[in-house]
């Protein structure tokens, strides 16, 4: 029926029924996975009652006009890092009417990574109006560009559902 | 490999490829497909140096806020129709570093969907920087949500060479 994997869709739709019934809207800051989040959460009917934006920042220029990234930050520690998908999550929430919000970026490769951020590394941030804010930084290792962004959008959803909590 | 339809990610690639070659980056706008242009964009590896950026703007907010889509455009014309679209694309592009960009909105169902704008219905629209404009009325039909959403990105995949050409 879909084409996303069945276990991000039983994710997605618990989120729908469950945000939904809670009144939670959220925004997506996505890099590596390029709008996918979104539109994995997008594939539940009544989505819309969920989903308010996503920002899809595949350029450092995207990041700070559309989610107000920073050159510094960008300079000082890379598009991959804590700080920028930190940045990331705070500008995806403030900028939208969401509630709760998440962001991330790393390195899907197959090119791309470096002995200090080899392909694989990705780091999420989720952000709640009241407060809560998760960072993590995860190594899926290099099991295919395909493979790490599934497994960014599992990580994503997650963090999502904890940030509401 | 990818878990998007093999057809979509050939039609991908060629853009890749071509535009990286043509040095023309692109930015989407996204209602009903949620992201998947994009997503599916940057499925390809070497995509970085294609997409620019991309604006999911599920709500009425998010068009206008994000875009620049207008009250008065949403009022006398709704949120599914030709003069939202090209409101959409055109602030897609001036909104981006993009040569290029392409907007969707529709109704990707199963519900939402009324006799005037049935399920099905999309409004895509094209545009280049040199002045190309393309607009497109899809009727895909009542072929579930899914099937709506992989035929517009088929479709907005489309026009994106044809505004670049």
């Amino acid at each position: 029926m879909t084409f996303f994997p069945a276990d991000i869709i039983e994710q997605t739709q618990r989120i729908i029924t469950d945000f939904s019934a809670r009144g939670l809207m959220v925004s997506t800051a996505e890099s590596c996975t390029g709008g996918l989040i979104a539109g994995a959460l997008t594939e539940i009917s009544g989505s819309s009652a969920v989903v308010d934006r996503g920002f899809v920042t595949y350029t450092n220029d995207a990041k700070m006009d559309m989610i107000g990234v920073t050159t510094a930050t960008l300079i000082a520690h890379g598009a991959v890092s804590r700080e920028t998908a930190l940045q990331m999550v705070h500008g995806a929430l403030y900028r939208s009417q969401a509630a709760v919000a998440v962001a991330v970026t790393g390195i899907a490769g197959p090119g791309g990574g470096s002995t200090d951020k080899p392909v694989g590394l990705v780091h999420l941030a989720a952000k709640s109006r009241s407060g809560k804010i998760i960072h993590r930084e995860m190594h899926y290792g290099d099991i295919g560009r395909t493979e790490v962004r599934l497994a960014t959008i599992r990580t994503a959803l997650d963090m999502l559902v904890e940030a509401a909590d």
